[in-house]
């Protein structure tokens, strides 16, 4: 038994996000279909994170144990054969089978990208959140730096949240805006169900002064998340990268 | 009587091009059908140029004679509301009865866009070729030089070409890379039938080694569409400007 690690980019439209669900189709599920058509038995995955329905990917791991003595590299092209072209394999490497792809990440960097125009963009229309509006920048960033930080968020997790410890650290959040589009950038080592979309939908609020910047700690201190901003929608989400202790290229290659 | 002109950005896939066409959705019959709405009546609309089916246009000029009195920046939140989201009203201005968006074009930009990776984008299906490979950029960009200036680009048509004069003058080529993501970039005084992508088809026969560089003057002197490239796919191409004689922003704005 063996385990590899694959690291994919997936536009999250068509998808009920990652996990496999009843009766709606999942990141999952097709990816597992590909690997039974390489790997001749339809293996067991595991999934850096949960995304939710039409959150996309521009890095996500997947770990495979498996029996099957295929290379890595071999591994890549034959899955990118079988599966559609919204979900691609960009690298694979063979990791210790202790190696978990999501309880090993150390940090996530997830984007969230707004088109910020009364006139839609008609090639961002399922990769952006269209806002309609033009925003506060300097207000949304005063705000953001609030945030910073090793802070309880549970005033930014959405109901259905389960973890018991609602305490995450931010290390990088930045603002940045070129022409109508405004992407947000946020590095931490972990995230609550919803998390990087109430941060956004709080930081709007900012901007449509329903929130002053600084009451950004008194949001967090409160622990209540009908204080905090709306869930931003689905389509402006990316997970950018995971970060693992890395080893070359991939983590833990050996 | 007076002219509206718009500029309007889109996302061909949905489209057989911009003319309207027998049993196909065109651009221009979805815009009419809007046009209808805001106007009360189907007025005659005039397009910049005349794309394929698959091209988008980041830039569109479409004009419209009417009798109605709408104010031009109205006309263009009004026409949003009832457009598609794959098509947008960006601008409009009125201008003179006299002026026609295709003749009165004295130069037009496009973009060409190529995916150069044995694994595909999910986030550029649509708006970029994927062309598996990666290029020969330096030949390629040999051989674009001899394609700038005045030219017969009788070997740069397909079939189908109508026109008497097969003379064009390019005023610029450029391709940048930025990691996989080629683009070829021209702006010229007019351009032939499929002439965009069988340059482009040719500069990758270039990359490939089955024309040379400097082959390309003779291409040009042949006249003879055989002796260049394939016509590269219509989803890499963009419509990106056409360049008017103009007075404030838009073209002949009163």
């Amino acid at each position: 038994m063996r385990q590899l690690l694959f690291q994919v980019a997936y536009a999250g439209t068509a998808y009920h996000g990652f996990q496999v669900q009843k009766n709606a189709l999942s990141v999952a599920e097709v990816f597992q279909d590909a690997v039974e058509q390489v790997f001749g038995r339809r293996e067991d995955i595991v999934g850096c994170s949960r995304t939710d329905t039409g959150v996309h990917a521009n890095r996500y791991y997947i770990g495979c144990k498996t029996d099957h003595t295929i290379p890595a590299k071999q591994a890549v092209r034959a899955l990118n054969f079988y599966l559609p072209q919204d979900i691609a394999v960009l690298d694979a490497a063979e990791v210790p089978l202790s190696f978990h792809p999501r309880y090993h990440a150390q940090k996530k960097r997830y984007l969230y990208r707004i088109w910020c125009s009364p006139v839609q963009n008609p090639f961002l229309l399922r990769y952006a959140y269209w806002y309609h509006h033009s925003v506060d920048l300097p207000a949304m960033q005063r705000a953001a730096e609030h945030m910073l930080g090793t802070h309880d968020f549970a005033a930014f997790c959405s109901a259905g949240c389960d973890v018991k410890d609602t305490v995450r650290r931010m290390d990088e959040i930045t603002l940045t805006q070129d022409g109508a589009l405004l992407t947000f950038s946020v590095t931490g080592n972990g995230f609550l169900y919803h998390m990087v979309r109430i941060m956004v939908g709080t930081l709007l609020f900012v901007s449509e002064g329903k929130i002053a910047p600084d009451e950004i700690p008194a949001i967090l201190h409160s622990g209540n998340r009908r204080r905090a901003g709306k869930t931003a929608p689905a389509e402006g989400l990316f997970l950018d990268e995971v970060f693992y202790q890395e080893k070359g290229g991939l983590p833990y290659v050996k």
